[in-house]
């Protein structure tokens, strides 16, 4: 913290009713000493008193779940102070080497931890993914003579192509229907976010918009699917979704230790 | 035949330089001898000559493939004439018996005949169908708190409600996101099909176009899914690729002898 990602993620924490502990770990060169979150002074702790601070966090309560969105730099570091303080985490950052983190909460690791780690918190952007490509594992080809066009549009400093898109290009390819990654049309500019693909101007500064259409060869048939986010909230609302679902699996002393969002989402079947 | 869906079939046959034999099954009043489909004259045939017509297909070629689009209250004795000549059949006529139907190819039964029976031959609207289905049995509740709406198009004299809109919205239901099938808006209205929904003035008169749309509780995240279909070209499609999938499983002489339009598109790994 004061990250906005993660604020966002502690912001829904309060508003789900659930215990916010107010701690946030934060870089050696942050200034404030703590920021409100919600009405809570939430502490914001420097690298050289992480292992003691989340020492004390395992103390007062080991359930305690740690939710990490820091840099890809810091991530790995952070991860084995969470594991040797055996807190259990949620990772939302994206980068860092997610094999050493999954090390330190494997079989035979000296931590107790449980951890979940996942590139997109979006439950339901990643329940359409995930559907897209076991669409195209059962039904290869079922879109062969198909046209596809993907319009993507994110705030005007995201240089590179949606990542989301990039994966659901490569399931409608598997269906039949493939399109070069250079050809997904990225929009950048606020006019045409606004008034091409319908962008609030209060979510210009961020938001993930997507559209995709898929066209018959004789143009008689028409898919098309939009996947439409502003600001952070969902994936804030699915990262306290994935704490509660990591917190059942450790209170369960389940076998497994380390999940994605994909986890969480088959668990829909538990409520 | 006359009928425009049969019709559409057989152009389709032709389109594809597949072998069209020039016969089609007709009413007992039809007076017209012969159609003409893309250049080919097709006898009719009535019924007090419809067994005699099928066994000299069979005589002359035992492999040739029979489409039924006719009327439910005719396709029953239409299915046991063809089981009857040996002559394997795809079934697109919704309604009818269609255990009696499975029936006449079942293990056991004297006729050697494969059978595709579907309700939906659009290969495409069909895999929408089954990957929503996988995705609602897989992801239960990924759409908690979404608010589902659904409004559908189809040509003016449709009175009931979308059979396909009312599939997706159970599958829709079960991810979490509910909504009554009576809450399904039906647009008949050729000018609101035209303004609201975007159809082409040609397909007026024949078309399906569906919209679903999924709003976060706050708004915050928009899903949107259009299948908007002009015309009988996709169903004509699918069911030539149904006759050409049954044709295979004949040639390759499958255990199994009954099949639909899932088992076409699942066949879509083997090309």
């Amino acid at each position: 913290m004061p990250g906005k990602m993660a604020t966002a993620v502690a912001e829904a924490v309060v508003a789900r009713g659930l215990t916010l502990v107010p701690v946030g770990l934060t870089g050696a060169t942050v200034e404030d000493e703590s920021i409100d979150v919600s009405g809570v002074a939430v502490r914001l702790v420097r690298p050289d008193e992480r292992e003691a601070t989340l020492s004390a966090i395992a103390a007062d309560d080991p359930a305690t779940m740690v939710v990490d969105y820091t840099h890809p730099s810091a991530v790995n570091a952070n991860v084995a102070a969470y594991a040797a303080a055996n807190l259990s985490f949620v990772v939302g950052t994206t980068g860092g080497d997610e094999a050493a983190m999954r090390a330190t909460v494997a079989d035979g690791a000296a931590s107790t931890a449980y951890a979940l780690i996942a590139p997109n918190m979006g439950k339901q952007i990643v329940a359409l993914q995930a559907a897209l490509e076991a669409a195209a594992a059962t039904f290869p080809g079922a879109f062969a003579g198909y046209t596809l066009s993907v319009t993507e549009s994110h705030q005007s400093h995201k240089a590179d192509t949606s990542g989301t898109a990039k994966a659901n290009v490569a399931a409608f390819s598997a269906l039949g229907a493939p399109l070069p990654v250079d050809a997904i049309v990225k929009v950048r500019v606020p006019a045409d976010q606004v008034g091409e693909m319908g962008v609030p101007e209060a979510a210009l500064s961020g938001h993930a918009f997507h559209t995709y259409r898929l066209v018959s060869g004789d143009g008689s048939v028409r898919f098309e699917l939009q996947h439409n986010v502003c600001g952070r909230s969902v994936y804030a609302e699915g990262t306290v979704d994935a704490c509660v679902f990591l917190a059942q699996r450790r209170a369960g002393g389940d076998a497994v230790r380390v999940y994605n969002m994909i986890d969480v989402l088959r668990a829909g079947e538990m409520s």
